[in-house]
């Protein structure tokens, strides 16, 4: 795709990382390459800066740290001896998927071999009576739900982002379907994974798929969550469930957050099988407004998705209606047919770029923690009013359901001050979010810049624990170095 | 408790275990024994042969291993000392819940100092806002739900026996409401477990709760179904449900089996939300109909579960009733108040008993195998055929809702023969069961008898990860040996 020219390749890097590269125990030569070409084929190795580039970044405030060589393996074959050849050479291995990451968990912080895996994009194995799917890394979220359109199922996990689906299986992705769903941890059945060494460990056996089992560790879930870190995904096997027979949404606003958040602690109490319940604050709602032309009142407000039979909705409806009425909540916005739907839930999932649009030029950053659900409206008060005292832009959305909430910090990258102010902002939150008991990170991963808080949230022991793990699976350090752990 | 007799403790081991006793690297002294004793108080240990022997064997056909000695610790930190004691000095460590488990989990296969973890019994934090609690390791199943009777909340795995939940933890329980509330694997929240060497984990982080987290490596789902070989587990948080507003149960008659299980996968199929759904077939019918003094017809039968509102339990057995119609099932058995609905599930639950009063004076061992569920047909079918060619007994009974079923083997264990049959037609099963891309195990464990099977069910790759994550938890190998790994 691209010549390689290896001064070209170590000057843009130097210009990247100076500091890093100093420490690195590794060579790409020109032999190395044309190795990695042989391997994949021509058409499928890029050492271009601006392919480099585009492989250094994901969607977060994190800088761009690109590898030094892109390749799009096309099947685990490729991937096996290339990963294999990495760890003769003690190089890193960076595994990429659409990029959608929001934890900088892409950026490769010490060079190395980025694996595109886009053109991995095969569904393998749809099985309709044991709700089944295997699908390639390359598979995206939209294309599978296309791909299953006529068969009465979909994977419902859905972080808004069209992120491939291994992609959510490493950073053990949700969003919102996931207080009825659950998230990428309740729905992965077996992963087939390539060990930084290029042997193929099938985490749950080769092609089994069952709906339980108690059959030693279960290494399944200690690849999701786990960032690139330990190995490369290179096919997931994914619970399916029946499109449900009636959908309904509907918008609500309440005149206090703790309005909203108390209805929705209710809802849950009382059992309604909601299938999405997401809060926005004002200022998201403003900004929802304004960028999808829309016309919801400026208030805390909550979009919501019943999803049952005919009857089931309608009773599901009439109760969380009583509810968010007991709280002073308005008369539901319906939403009932796929275009009105379409229309409510484009809004929220545009939540981010409605943010950015709110300063034009800057940059986003999504903090993302998650707390038990009754100490929500404690720590989405208390966050609002440090965004007011920090003079900082940072609208609120979250899958209050799972008691997990972002703040969309929205900062010019130039001004040292506020990137110093936003970076104690997050640290704050995720502090407060600690102290109630919760975690640093509901579903965006741990990356480059939370590992500190990642040990303040597990403990001595558990991070010890951790690091002994990743020594197994990845003894050189080579896989995604410098996250995590 | 009782006097501490060295040459006894000995004599009675050499009996149960020659060959094992051979290859240890410890000894129990008296001032061992005396060091014990200090850390748990006089009340808390015994080296009696009848305590020994009780601890020595569950309810499996397994041979009773006894330990070396029986402690009682009363809170985490005993059971940190008198772990990193034996660690120390190289003794085997196992703990013991209830000793209801079906595979040999609690044999102390190399002697050692059993962990009798039933007086660690205090419920600690039940927290009803947000749908959780957490126990120590001494309460069980029905203890849990009877203190939750008053709050609207329970606790819904029951894998019949009213095993500690804790126990249920290091099995990975399931059992009859699997198939809508999930595993022990699925409602987990976090876990204290004190290491081999005496250190405490928490596998989330001291204290926390919450529903959903990214942050690093999920080592309470590593813990979940570890069998206590990594270390024991001393508190676990568990996640909590709205007790339902309505339940019916129900029974319903097949002509077949492959009608009965085609039912199963329709209404699973069709989404219809069923709490349980189990499979009894005709022998086990006709053996619960005289144990428990009942007339259902000798076919193979549907005991069925619904939970939800007064009309979405209509509307769910109106939908389950089409079904089972369509399959020639007959009409349904109705069983609306508690008092006929716990009849109905003790005559399930007694299931084992019913089994064994088959054959007086015989044991029973349960296999234990889950696949996919269109598979269950084929190979209930393939079972029972395999039943009366091999001149066995084994009622059959499932959780046919996760494709989760078990033969109920009664046996003679003084008839090496039928021992010798019946350890070959269950290891046939297991085999079957793979063949079908399912599991050995879908809720009972490995223990002692399914390592073998453990090692083709997932690959040498995954084998070799397995052993070096025992190696890290538990480097000298003391955590109940010669269990899972």
């Amino acid at each position: 795709m691209a010549l390689f020219m290896l001064g070209k390749v170590q000057r843009a890097a130097s210009l990247c990382r100076p500091h890093i590269r100093s420490c690195r125990a590794y060579r790409i030569t020109p032999q190395l390459v044309d190795d990695l070409r042989t391997l994949v084929g021509d058409c499928n190795i890029s050492t271009a800066n601006a392919v480099r580039e585009q492989h250094g970044r994901d969607e977060s405030m994190h800088s761009c740290q690109p590898p030094d060589v892109v390749i799009w393996p096309q099947n685990v074959e490729q991937v096996s001896k290339v990963a294999s050849l990495c760890y003769t050479h003690n190089i890193p291995i960076i595994p990429f998927g659409t990029g959608t990451g929001l934890e900088g968990g892409v950026s490769a912080l010490k060079g190395g071999v980025c694996f595109d895996l886009t053109r991995m994009d095969k569904i393998l194995n749809l099985n309709t009576d044991d709700f089944y799917v295997t699908v390639e890394p390359g598979v995206t979220r939209k294309t599978l739900n296309a791909y299953l359109r006529d068969s009465g199922l979909w994977f419902p996990v859905d972080p808004g982002a069209d992120a491939s689906l291994c992609g959510m299986v490493a950073t053990s992705a949700s969003g919102t379907n996931a207080v009825r769903y659950g998230t990428m941890r309740d729905n992965v059945i077996n992963l087939e994974v390539v060990l930084p060494d290029g042997r193929v460990l099938c985490t749950a056996g080769k092609d089994r798929s069952f709906r339980k089992t108690s059959a030693g560790y279960n290494l399944t879930s200690l690849f999701v969550g786990s960032e690139g870190t330990l190995g490369i995904i290179t096919k997931a096997t994914l619970r399916l469930y029946g499109v449900p027979e009636a959908t309904v949404a509907a918008v609500c606003a309440f005149p206090s957050v703790q309005a909203a958040v108390d209805s929705t602690v209710q809802i849950l109490q009382c059992g309604i099988p909601i299938a999405r319940i997401e809060f926005l604050d004002d200022v998201m709602i403003n900004a929802c407004n304004k960028y999808n032309d829309l016309g919801y009142p400026v208030l805390p407000t909550l979009f919501l998705e019943f999803h049952g039979s005919e009857n089931g909705v309608n009773e599901q409806v009439q109760q969380a209606a009583e509810i968010t009425q007991l709280n002073g909540g308005s008369d539901f916005t319906w939403a009932t047919d796929q275009e009105q739907r379409n229309k409510l839930w484009t809004a929220r999932h545009n939540a981010w770029y409605a943010a950015l649009a709110l300063r034009p030029g800057c940059r986003g950053y999504s903090t993302d923690v998650c707390v038990p659900i009754s100490k929500l409206p404690q720590i989405i008060v208390e966050t609002k009013e440090d965004l007011i005292t920090s003079r900082l832009t940072g609208p609120i959305a979250g899958h209050v359901g799972d008691g997990n909430f972002h703040c969309i910090m929205v900062l010019d990258l130039n001004d040292k001050e506020e990137v110093r102010k936003v970076k104690e902002f997050t640290d704050r939150l995720a502090r407060r979010a600690l102290a109630m008991n919760g975690t640093c990170t509901g579903e965006h991963g741990i990356g480059i810049g939370k590992r500190k808080l990642l040990q303040e949230e597990i403990g001595e022991v558990g991070i010890e624990a951790m690091k002994q793990i990743k020594t197994i699976f990845d003894p050189k350090n080579i896989m995604n170095p410098g996250k995590v752990v």
